[in-house]
């Protein structure tokens, strides 16, 4: 666990990930503007993580909260967690609560709803899984123990994961900077492979099982990812290995109803080269009849995902 | 078309392909140790480029025939065309022949091999057809005009392609670097995309056709190519997209039963990550049934492949 956040004094500290694993430089933001542009050149990232340190930002912006919500909501489209936890703070605020200790509150059941998760998909794994995992789900990305890395890492100590493969994850290298450091420190065995490998070793019949988070999940269960989480879904598909999806309540979005209705922000050109023209897509979607199953931390969801999600929504509003 | 090698004055001369597109920095080899060497260290590489550079590393070697050609085949083990080479070599120095002359015809011989595949690669694109690449298969991968790359330029040139993605192919970048500096110097359009990001290309029917080269095709039509061929394959089928292979009769083994039987270079892990754990497949193998045509220089191959590919050695081989 290494978590990539803390607020102290009035200041929100932030372990700048895109200098990681070279160097460990934490950054001080002291308004919401710092934070919205923290969280736009991804140095902090990971759909809960970027959750959190927007509701620190709305507690920097409290003067202004509307111009901090408005802000801070736009600095990326895809992943859900941030609109989400704008309109909860949104709500504290209207009930004129207490916007840091509501923040507080917010990362603590993040980091309870990531123990939770955790413990749900230990039955997914076998004695000695070899996973595949791809960009960076651990407690860098929920400022928590993780999402999909947290409950392999859970399952590695519980003697229920052989090794990891971990998809480097470019144009940014999530895998190779962010996970590969996590699980280094874990103690947890794993190689970092080209994302383009995944195929051959599925094929060499090398991974027993894919493991991904979630930036969004739409009504009907399919999943927006970091882009190649699709390829993933469709080649797990084809050599018959389960495909699950780790991710927080706040991750499903009822209010869309299919992965064609998610925004999929498009990137700098130049993260992927800088001597040639580049497109730049960011995320993906793979569609719910490719995923196996969805671990909430109110349980692990099955297909029918629509249901099921509806189902698990409803036990969680309040009544 | 970018030539990566001319020989002149008993010298061999090779453009280094590691340092494109930065520097175009000409190697000099004059021993077979250094082409050798060259071949090892990717600053000459595409299975028929190094077909041809591997002849004249026998010239350069001619005094001791047998030692040179012993080291020159074992270089790398995937792409064939070498061992082919190689194996013309050996016959032309027991035939007493110059083999210089040898070299010269075998180099021609490719270059015209290229554009005869480029002719009969017309047939398979529409006006305008967007085409998905991977690895570098152009002139700088054959020493001619190249395999799928000079199949999809001389298309562009009769109107045929609108547009080119170039998967940036990881680790070592050839589709960023030397296809991107292919396709700009030929002025086709084309932007370079992450590897991952092809399967969500195709998702949104940005894709309408593969091409890729090959460094080995074994007797029932399996491909190896650069990995993250297979995954390519794979996707280009769920999504209804033809995907095609452009190759020299060189590259047809009928000595190899199937795909399983091809060997598979693992490249040194720190071409992946220099600070984790890292495992390096370089090539991965596209099951002949997700295989729409294997272009020759002899024409169009369909399935079932394994027919067609022995009808076309049969035409091939000396009466």
């Amino acid at each position: 666990m290494a978590s990539p956040l803390r607020f102290e004094g009035g200041v929100l500290e932030l372990l700048d990930q895109t200098l990681l694993p070279g160097e460990e430089v934490w950054l001080r933001c002291e308004t919401p503007e710092q934070v919205a542009d923290a969280i736009r050149r991804l140095a902090v990232r990971g759909a809960p993580a970027i959750g959190v340190a927007a509701a620190y930002g709305l507690v920097l912006g409290s003067a202004r909260f509307d111009e901090a919500a408005e802000l801070l909501v736009s600095t990326r489209p895809t992943a859900v967690n941030l609109r989400w936890a704008i309109e909860r703070g949104r709500e504290a605020h209207a009930r004129g609560e207490d916007l840091l200790e509501w923040a507080n509150a917010l990362a603590l059941a993040q980091a309870e709803a990531d123990r939770r998760m955790a413990a749900h998909a230990a039955a997914l794994f076998d004695a000695g899984s070899r996973v595949y995992t791809h960009c960076n789900t651990g407690g860098l990305a929920t400022a928590g123990s993780g999402t999909a890395l947290g409950a392999i890492e859970e399952a590695w100590r519980a003697g229920l994961v052989g090794h990891v493969w971990v998809g480097e994850t470019r144009p940014l290298l999530q895998g190779a900077r962010l996970t590969a450091w996590e699980l280094e420190r874990a103690g947890v065995p794993f190689r970092v492979v080209t994302d383009s490998s995944a195929a051959a070793l599925m094929a060499r019949g090398e991974v027993d099982l894919v493991m991904v988070g979630a930036d969004r999940i739409a009504r009907n269960g399919d999943v927006a990812n970091k882009v190649g989480t699709y390829g993933l879904a469709v080649l797990a598909d084809r050599h018959g290995i389960p495909f699950h999806v780790v991710a927080p309540l706040s991750t499903l979005d009822p209010g869309t109803p299919t992965g064609a209705d998610i925004p999929i922000e498009e990137r700098d050109p130049g993260e992927v080269t800088g001597h040639a023209p580049a497109f730049n897509l960011a995320f993906d979607v793979a569609p719910h009849d490719l995923v196996s199953s969805i671990v909430t931390e109110a349980g692990v969801l099955e297909p029918p995902y629509e249901d099921a999600i509806a189902r698990v929504l409803r036990a969680q509003s309040p009544a």
